[in-house]
Order: structure tokens, then C-alpha cells, then sequence
């Protein structure tokens, strides 16, 4: 039996992933090289999975200039276990930490941290329903970190570099993990849930510092001592996540890493951003210089007509374009895997039914 | 290029999964049905992903007859995260909780407890390296729960029935979930790390009932709450491992379920004990009425010989036969998957072996 034909994918997560990388796995099934198994049935102290993790690590450390001051650790739990681990990790008794509010994630990552401690929003955009990224003037020189979050997957803004901070940043890069470079002597952890940019669901991505890591709390829960992680591979790990970031790694660096990346994502998102400016037909919903680069969301100046375009859209060939459950409107999430020629299809799309329903 | 052989599986975990589910997964790459991408691909939200999760928990709760005063979760972090969770949600300030410890995932479990409350050791084959199941005779009516371990993957001993006590059971049934039937009403809580009876690794089920639940501590991390899973989809789920559990669990269905499962599962540990009973060539490792009926442990009474008898075994087409790296020797992991021709064939290989090397 035939599968039914692939569609542009703008799905805000888990997100579309390379064809090449899926095809690869697609291959490997049902045997993985000379294992006797697919990657769903071996051991994680296998030397297949072992190498495995040894390739995904060495890519992750050649794509952003990793040295051996950094820890790499496969965890699972998504973001929001990491809302929880960080201060439970890095928020001294007595102490403080700095945080800023960008939208639905950055309100929870300050909520979790307060269960355990003092967490202080140190800027907010809460005023303005999120639409912009506020400047972050007061920050404290005696926090133990200022947690931020890169980019809003779910309104739509992103940081277009790093805040300035006197103390080292912790980051959820979630939802724009390898898609541009960062300025890593800034940080002091980063983590990213894998199923936006870098691989399905299942495993979060956390690079830690050692000279951070160093300032953890003791004792702590095993699972949730990132020292444990950082020490060895301490339990089985999500093994077939591990084994499609790996490939995504990959991909990446053969498409030309990260500054390629944001090559070709800014010119993903200018296509979209130029053909939202150019009519009224549409607007974006937040402010010009917060635009993200991966998640482009937008309404229609009739908000009627906005079923329709997500029902002609998806006959179209292009799938997942409605807003977060909690805001409505569209968003075309178009993160690396999301090819320049989909984001072409979507804008010709946009002018298409303008003209028939504008 | 054609994929290598599969070969007779006999890993501890990741363990071997139906050639049936493998070859699904396979067809339904690069598209999951009418969704226009991979199951790696689609939303969480996704009615595609959400009849999955619907499907599994509806297969699950006819193979053990879950009525709804049993929640169903699909968490990560295995069974080493669970040695956390339980204890946060369950051992109440100034309570107690009675742990069985018999191995060394049970002793993991109460060290994780000690480190937030009190637990008490109710029993333990520790003086004799675990390789019995003691008797508990004293356990505390008044403690929260009594945890145990039902069958212990590295010494090979299982429980043959779930233990007496005054109070509901926690069990870590990782390593023979869905093996067997079991007597629900004795418990509160069950946990299963997926990655040896009923998928890949990444997925942790849990099923706790409605009226055990209620009893758990206040406040706690959001995400560490069983409440929360409990109540709604909270966060992305490791959708691709719910994905091939589900197949897993519409498979074991079609075998006949558990009872027809605990049949097959009997058949092979005899096929393996018998030969092992029959020869001084080889020597089981735990006392006989302990012995687990999915973990199968073993010497040569010539321990030189045991690097070679995994050398020839791998030759003959039978991987993952070393035991544990903490205790050495051999062990024949004989899941659910690991058909009936599988121990067949090794139990022909080791009679072969031991007329060549005895």
C-alpha cells in the first residue's frame, strides 16, 4: 500500500523534520546495521547506541563551537520538567533569581521556580498580551541566573539577542534551538525540547557549563541532579529520539550549520512578513522588531474567514497553520526542516485566496 | 542496500519488540496515514496523536481490566525517575513507607525515598546477593504504601505473587508488565519503564487509582504531580514511543492477552531452566523457587569459557546473552516478544556448546 503524499508541514511541535532524515530511518527498520535489531531494541550500553550518542554530541559541539567546558545531556520531560529542575538545581536557599517574562513558557518557568524559592520577574511584556520583548534594565547583580526564553513559539516573538545580564543566563531555547548562533559565553545552561528544530518528541537537549554546574545545590534527587547526567549515562536514555537528533545533527551540519541556518531562516521569514506588511488582508499580531524568525503568527482582518483558510489551506498541500489553542488566529511555524519552497507555497497561497475572498 | 539479518534478541533492555510492530512502523513511514508527515511529525494535539494515546489506554485497560477508577499516564524519565516521583507524591510529612527490597533497582528506590522521608527496609535478600525473595512478615499497617519490585533484571528473580500487605502496593513492574496477569486490587500505583515488555525506551506507563491518588502531597513541582497527568495532556508527550506501545498492546491483544502471554512466557523459562537443570555445564544463579520467568541467569561452571560462549552465540545468531555488567555470568532476557523458536534455538545452541567445550 502507498503512503499518502507528504505536506507542507507548519506544525509548532513537534514540527517537521528533513525528509532525508526520516527516509534514513525508514532504512535503517527493521535491522540497524549489524545489530541483529532495529534502534527500538538495543541496548543503550550497546556500541551502536553508544556511538550513536558519541556522533550526536560530536555534531552538537562542531555546530556551536562546544568546547570541553560544556556538558551535553540527553534528558527527557520536555521544557517543562526543566521549569523545574533549573532552580531546583541552581536556586541557592536564600538566594534569588532573575526572570523574564516573554509569554505562556516564561510565566510557567517563573511559577515552578517560585514553588521552590525566590524567582523575581524582572520584565514583562504580560501588559501588552506579550506582543514585544521588554527591555530588562534591573537586573540583578546577585541573582544566581536570569532565565529567558529565546523565542515564544506560542505568540510569535523571539529575543534578537541576548539580554545583557551581569549573571550568567539560563536559557529554554525550546523553539529556536540551532536555527542562528549564540553567544555561548553568555550562558550558563541552555536547554531545548528536541521536537521543534532538532527531533521528535521525547528528548530535551541541555548543555550546561561546568563552572555552573559546579554551583548546583546538594543534596538533590538523582534524576534531577544534573551531575548525575554530566557524571555518566546514568539510566536508559530515550534512545530512538537520541538516534533521529543524531541525523538531524547531521543534516545540519551538511546544510552548513547554524549561520546557513539563519540564512536561509530570515529569508523564510521576510517572505512571510513581507507579503503580511504588504496588504491589509492580513496583520501580524505582534510588534515588527519581536517578529520571530520560527513561528510567524498573523490573523485575518476578518476573523470569519479564518476557518476557511486553514480548511482551503490544508487542500492547498499545507497542514498545521492554526494558532495555539490559546490565542486563535494562524501561525505557520517554520523552523530549519521547513524548506524555503514550502514558505513560497504558503505566501503564493495567502495571495490566492486574498484575491478570492479579499 | 538490503538491511542485515535480524537476529534472536535476547537484550535486557531495550528489549526485542514484535517483528510485526517494527514492520508497521516501517510502512507507515515517510506518512502516518491521511496527516501528510510522520508520526515523528505531528502535533500532540493532533486527532491523529490523540486517537494513538486513545487507542493504547483502551487496549491497556481491556488486557488487565482497568475500570475507570484507574488513571493511565504516559510519563518519562523511567522507572529511576518514578524512585523520585513516588516518594514526593506519596510518603507523607512525618508517614512512613515499607520497601521490599530485592535487587538493585528496589534498593535504588528506597535511597531515593530516604532522601525525602522516611522508609523503612521491610525486607531484603541482600545477605545472600538477592538471589531469593524474602518473606515480609512485618510490614507497618499504618505505612503509606509498601514498594516492591516484581521481578529483578539482573540478579533474574521474580515474585511469584504480589505480596501480602496491610496497605496498598507500589510496584516497579518495568521488567515483566503485561507478562502476566496481576491482582489489581492489591495496589495503588504501578510503573513500567517501556523498554522491555511494551515499546522502545522514552515512555514510562503509570496507572494509579483514583482513590490512591487523592492521598498525595501538597503542594508539588507541576511536573512531578501525578494530578496533573492525571487531569489532561499536560505537556508534549514522547509521542513516537506512545505510538509503538500502542501497537505493542493491539498486538498482545491479538496473542490472546496477558493470561495467553503468561502461558508462552512459562513454556520458555522451562524450555531454558530444564537445560540448565540437566547439565553441570551450566549453573542457574538464584534459588529455584525465585527464579524470574523473564530475566533467565546463568553460569558456565568454567567461567573462562563465557567470554566465548557469547562469542559463539553471536555466531549462531543469538545476541545480548551477557549478564548485567554488575554481576557478570550470563542472562537470556525472554520478554513477551521474544517468541517461543528463539529459546528453542538457544537452548539447541547451548547443548552444542557444551558437547564442543565440556
Amino acid at each position: 500500500m502507498e503512503n499518502s503524499p507528504r505536506l507542507h508541514n507548519f506544525s509548532a511541535g513537534p514540527g517537521a523534520l528533513p525528509l532525508e532524515v526520516i527516509e534514513s530511518v525508514r532504512r535503517e527498520l527493521p535491522v540497524y546495521r549489524n545489530t541483529g535489531a532495529s534502534v527500538m531494541e538495543i541496548s543503550h550500553r550497546s556500541t551502536a547506541y553508544m556511538d550513536i550518542e558519541a556522533s550526536a554530541r560530536g555534531a552538537l559541539r562542531r555546530l556551536l563551537g562546544l568546547t570541553t567546558d560544556w556538558h551535553i545531556l540527553f534528558l527527557q520531560g520536555g521544557a517543562s520538567m526543566q521549569f523545574h529542575q533549573v532552580p531546583l538545581n541552581f536556586l541557592p536557599p536564600g538566594g534569588s533569581a532573575d526572570y523574564l517574562v516573554t509569554g505562556t513558557w516564561a510565566s510557567k518557568a517563573l511559577a515552578e521556580a517560585r514553588l521552590l524559592g525566590r524567582a523575581r520577574c524582572a520584565a514583562s511584556s504580560k501588559d501588552s498580551a506579550f506582543v514585544y520583548i521588554p527591555e530588562a534594565n534591573d537586573l540583578d547583580p546577585s541573582a544566581a541566573y536570569v532565565h529567558f526564553t529565546s523565542n515564544n513559539t506560542v505568540f510569535g516573538t523571539q529575543y534578537r539577542k541576548e539580554p545583557q545580564a551581569p549573571v550568567p543566563l539560563v536559557c529554554d531555547a525550546s523553539s529556536d534551538f540551532l536555527s542562528r548562533p549564540i553567544d555561548l559565553g553568555r550562558y550558563g545552561l541552555i536547554y531545548a525540547g528536541a521536537q521543534k528544530n532538532i527531533g521528535p518528541a521525547g528528548v530535551t537537549l541541555v548543555l550546561v557549563r561546568k563552572s555552573f554546574l559546579k554551583r548546583r545545590n546538594a543534596p538533590l534527587p538523582t534524576m534531577l541532579d544534573y551531575g548525575t547526567h554530566a557524571a555518566k549515562c546514568f539510566n536508559t536514555p530515550p534512545v530512538v529520539a537520541v538516534y533521529v537528533v543524531e541525523k538531524v545533527l547531521r543534516w545540519l551540519e551538511s546544510k552548513g550549520g547554524v549561520a546557513a541556518m539563519e540564512s536561509v531562516n530570515a529569508q523564510k521569514a521576510a517572505l512571510l512578513y513581507d507579503m503580511i506588511d504588504s496588504t491589509d488582508f492580513y496583520r501580524g499580531t505582534v510588534r515588527p522588531q519581536a517578529r520571530s524568525v520560527m513561528n510567524v503568527t498573523f490573523r485575518l482582518v476578518d476573523p470569519a474567514l479564518e476557518t476557511g483558510f486553514v480548511a482551503d489551506a490544508q487542500e492547498a498541500g499545507m497542514v498545521a497553520l492554526k494558532g495555539h489553542r490559546s490565542v486563535g488566529g494562524m501561525r505557520a511555524s517554520i523552523y530549519n526542516a521547513c524548506p524555503l519552497e514550502a514558505v513560497e507555497d504558503l505566501v503564493a497561497f495567502m495571495r490566492h485566496f486574498e484575491q478570492i475572498n479579499g
